[in-house]
């Protein structure tokens, strides 16, 4: 089954010196993944021109989408349109729709520094959303959104119809014994089940299980014939529990 | 003043599919920060040899130190080793000190899976840490670590004492006007104090404060007349309070 693949360009300095965490990374990896979206790549970037427009370039190539988050307002580190620009080959224009709101938004108080925010990368489009005062702006298949997390989500929930494709469908397996033991028989499984998607997760000093293992696929028959392979070859008594 | 730069891999599809949280990186970013060092880049990649080659190789040359986060265990998914060895053209081998502790650790109950975590790029050092079972594993600038964030961060701070430099002096004012408002006197203070590591972080909904500046450099005396400076030329009353 066909995937769309992303990437998320997340720029910031707030970020790479620990004095934000970021979330809107981890919120669009799980947002993603229940549209099924694979996610392939995240990468945080500083507020460094040359940083920004060539992780973004690389990953306007490799991936069919890219969301970037932060540098999108009006100081000078928000750079990110520029940055996204010069990954193009495009200049940094003005868009007269959203100077124009600015303009009605600021009244006597807009200035140089908030007509910032009118600047795009030249052809960029517009998105529109009425539940939002200003619009998504998106150029290519780069998504520019801001880093404040609820203005983030925002904008996403917005753009999630979009993205809407086959869902994955997953089954876990929890055991009661480690990595060591099993892993011969998740190699097992994946030899029957090459197309599987098949992850290991241990936790410890955990009372309930020793490893979560997770079985996916957008075919449902598939993950469903691969589960009963695994629960058939894992060692008797292996298993705490399985979850759907 | 010289500083050290770093990247973090975090290497890992249970992160991009949203199933688990990267904790990682923002310790790492944190403890990090407060040693004096810089990082400049986290970048998530999934569990696929050329992926994690690529970026940690390129990380490897762009920076002084790199840090790796996952994809260490006996699993199938748990391809780092092999990830470096390939990002800087060196075989995989089995550490004979490594398989000897895991001879010892297991007993009888040793297997191909288990013995898997011997192995290590050629001519990896291993560091001992007499707090922990196992050694940690580094390879010319890069240091492997556990995706299990209890073991990353008992292995970060075994590490720690080798990275100690001259800290940052950080000084944040709290102003009571937003970005675009106080935009401009940024860009004077930047012009005056070009070195200057200059932060602008608004706030939503916030009664406290609209925008945290934050003011840094390796140079006490640099940001305390930075400081003064933007004090002097932000408007009257925009300052809702300073933090040293």
């Amino acid at each position: 089954m066909p995937e769309i693949t992303a990437a998320a360009v997340v720029i910031g300095n707030e970020i790479l010196s620990g004095k934000v965490t970021d979330t809107n990374s981890p919120f669009l990896a799980a947002e993603l993944r229940t549209l099924g979206v694979a996610l392939k790549r995240i990468a945080v970037v500083p507020d460094e021109l040359d940083e920004i427009a060539i992780e973004v370039r690389s990953c306007h190539e490799a991936f069919d989408v890219v969301f970037t988050s932060g540098g999108v307002g009006p100081t000078h580190d928000d750079i990110t349109m520029e940055g996204i620009a010069r990954a193009l080959g495009r200049r940094v224009v003005s868009h007269p729709d959203i100077e124009s709101k600015l303009r009605v938004f600021y009244g006597d108080k807009v200035n140089r520094a908030r007509l910032k925010m009118a600047e795009v990368p030249e052809g960029a489009e517009l998105i529109t959303d009425v539940s939002l005062n200003f619009p998504t702006i998106k150029v290519e298949n780069i998504y520019i959104l801001p880093g404040i997390p609820e203005i983030f989500r925002q904008k996403f929930l917005g753009l999630k119809p979009r993205f809407l494709t086959t869902p994955y469908c997953v089954k876990v397996v929890y055991t009661g014994v480690g990595e060591g033991t099993i892993a011969e028989f998740l190699d097992d499984t994946l030899r029957e089940f090459p197309e599987l998607m098949l992850g290991s997760y241990p936790k410890i000093d955990n009372p309930e299980y020793m490893v979560k293992v997770t079985l996916e696929s957008k075919d449902a028959g598939y993950v469903e014939r691969a589960l009963q392979h695994l629960l058939r070859v894992l060692p008797a008594g292996s298993v705490v529990r399985t979850e759907e």
